[in-house]
């Protein structure tokens, strides 16, 4: 489906420069400056990319789970290409052929009636946006959103999010209060099936729901299938109910698809999986890969109706970029042409599923895997009985130490994983082919090495 | 020095249908979108853009003040199509040789001892990561920002702002307090020179701060020279005087050059015109011309200091994006070798400053001209003694026709207006020529007659 990775020639010196010059001058997300060394990437081409040292590395992390169409795919490269040729960028305020049309493939894949879309540069704008829809469409303040969830770092995105990365930026005023969505293998209600997960994670919801005012709440905010936070696929029927719940109340459903949608999961959005309509649903990532930064809103007619004869107010300088859409127009369609997303599903379902689970039962740090499509998770662990995490929560220095361990044998083994907490997630690109997952679950499953050396 | 504009034939059915599309699909920022009629652009060059009917405007407008290098610059298209072969996307943990050049280019440029670059998507995000800075650098809250400024549209930059973008989202809580800054021609201190409003605007922020308790206050956050808010040039001394007032209360100084920056007054930044190092500099649109997404924050070498050893808690997936790195190398050197930021000063000098002088004595609707570089504001009034503005602050419908008047003389005579409130922008390309500018003086000079007619 890609081209085959090239193999240039290494050249150490190179990326010497190119790491000095970063190291004297960027400043790099989420990091300790002083304590990070950051690997210098000479090139990159579908499932791969490589270092100037003559290392590649098979790309399971999909770089931060955005690279759904792989590295490089050559319909997106000359769509950027041409469209560079043609318009670079023009204001929000106009009509442009490839926004337009970005916008009529997006919503043409939306549930329900999704049709307009609102774009913006990246997820954390989607959920801003998504969320100064709600409350003005409701004229409610409060925001519900779930523990184990990752929404964005500007802040009300991130203010929405429940992970640690929150806490230097909690505002409590801010309007969000949090809940605990379904997990069944940490269960927060103490359910023992899934039947039961879904029951008592309602029940939460609806009790949060009264002790918070049904009339002060503008919307709750979901990840349809959580990400970062540990890919909790929902039970049946909890979407469903959550759709019901909000509509009882007068609630602005808004589903967060920046990391589950366009593909990943198998289907266009994962909300496709569960046959749920939100009011608002928020992408980035897949829509275009990353190639170009974009993201965006889908919104309902209802909603959009609310901001037919009076402004919306927000918006931003790169709305609707026209490289960025060009780049979405030519990744939609080559997904489809390709058959990319059934790519997914089918790998997934045929070599990535069976494979984890076969390898769950050999290693004693693999306390449980759960996932669809290319978007699944290994939840470590000390030991398989009491379920304690391989690590603590939000660990770092040595108490993560089984984890880096971990980090470090898959990239010895030439595998770029994807690790957060006690968890690594296979979240390969969507047009990963049999072999090559084949060739990332071999390494992965020598890696896991080093964390059995850790449980108990 | 840009290519001559090419003038492809009319294809009014082409630009139908792109609008169609349009307004089928696409929703758009701070619209209300019934109500909206965009133009659906075809194609655009140097300092003009084209629609599908066969009409070109002289883009007066830069878009929204970012295309400071014009459209379709060769050298930062070739540079985009070259990197879209090489890598369009890496996550922002590597190290990649488009970033880190991009960063030591700009670390060379910003004032002082700013040599460290976080890159965002653009403006909002990088006011979003400036102020999180602060108040982690401070352990302090609140923030102070000027009436008459736009600092982006996510919570807490739109919670900065001080103009009615603001208000639908205003947050009480979010810890911004709004002081007023020095303009003399509307002076907030009823002062009669400049020296005088710089000496009461200093005094008028000593007291704010003062009342709101300086051990509690993060960051000052000041766009170097306001922009959308109207081009108010600060009179000598001010900034400096900022400078003084954060220093002694240990208060962060963000200077917001998101629109100033990058050639637009003259200089490479804003800053430079008055000696004036801040802390923090938030940067975006000139940066790359706005040809692919791409913002940032410029961070001194004290504030990054802070986050050496203890993780920075911000980040985004694009951050650092390579195709936008390298969109801003290729920007920021032929700016350099084509003496883009000397051609905007001399033009600002020689030909637009001392035309819309001369304008303004013959116009009763021209209150007061100022600026400098590419970056000018014609205040619109009623009467000149009074001077009441030409419509009220806010205005829209049939309040605001006297500008709309204004914008669509403008459009008949080719020409695409900044218009803001009672005041126009001439805010064309730093690209622009003495003889693109003359023309598009004129057609400006003719448009005025349709303000002048409402004036009493």
């Amino acid at each position: 489906m890609s081209v085959q990775p090239t193999h240039p020639s290494p050249d150490p010196a190179a990326g010497a420069a190119v790491k000095a010059a970063d190291r004297a001058h960027v400043f790099h997300s989420w990091s300790a400056q002083g304590l990070i060394d950051p690997l210098a990437v000479a090139g990159a081409d579908g499932s791969y990319f490589w270092d100037y040292d003559g290392n590649r590395y098979l790309d399971f992390s999909c770089q931060l789970v955005n690279t759904n169409i792989g590295h490089q795919h050559p319909k997106v490269v000359a769509a950027i290409q041409e469209q560079a040729a043609k318009m670079c960028t023009i204001a929000p305020g106009f009509a442009v052929d490839a926004r337009s049309e970005a916008a009529r493939l997006v919503a043409e894949r939306t549930p329900g009636d999704l049709d307009k879309i609102f774009f913006t540069n990246g997820g954390a704008e989607a959920v801003e946006n998504a969320v100064r829809m709600a409350r003005l469409h409701t004229g409610r303040s409060k925001v519900l959103s779930a523990y184990r969830s990752y929404h964005g770092a500007t802040a009300a995105a991130i203010n929405l999010t429940g992970d640690p990365r929150r806490w230097p930026s909690d505002t409590a005023s801010a309007g969000v209060v949090h809940f605990w969505a379904p997990f069944l293998y940490r269960s927060p209600f103490h359910a023992e099936n899934e039947a039961q997960e879904c029951e008592r994670a309602l029940r939460h919801l609806e009790d949060t729901i009264a002790y918070e005012g049904p009339a002060g709440i503008a919307a709750i905010i979901l990840e349809t299938i959580p990400g970062t936070a540990g890919i909790m696929v929902p039970p049946p029927g909890y979407l469903a109910g959550v759709r019901e719940i909000c509509d009882r109340y007068g609630i602005v459903f808004i589903l967060d698809e920046v990391m589950a949608g366009f593909g990943r999961t198998g289907h266009w959005f994962a909300a496709d999986h569960f046959g749920v309509t939100p009011d608002l649903l928020t992408f980035a990532k897949g829509v275009n890969s990353g190639y170009v930064p974009l993201g965006g809103v889908a919104i309902s007619a209802e909603i959009a109706a609310t901001f037919d004869q009076r402004p919306y107010p927000g918006g931003l300088t790169y709305s609707g970029h026209p490289l960025a859409c060009a780049s979405a127009v030519a990744t939609i369609n080559a997904m489809a042409e390709e058959g990319i997303v059934e790519n997914a599903a089918a790998i997934g379902e045929n070599v990535i599923g069976p494979a984890l689970k076969e390898i769950a039962e050999r290693h004693p740090s693999v306390g449980e895997v759960r996932g669809l499509g290319v978007f699944w998770a290994l939840d470590l662990v000390k030991n398989k009985e009491t379920r304690e995490p391989l690590v603590p929560y939000n660990a770092s220095g040595p108490a993560n130490q089984p984890m880096a361990d971990f980090a470090a044998a898959c990239k010895r083994g030439g595998l770029w994983p994807f690790v957060n907490m006690n968890r690594t997630h296979v979240v390969p690109p969507c047009t990963v082919t049999e072999s090559e997952a084949k060739e990332g679950l071999a390494i992965l499953d020598e890696a896991l090495g080093a964390a059995d050396a850790h449980t108990v």
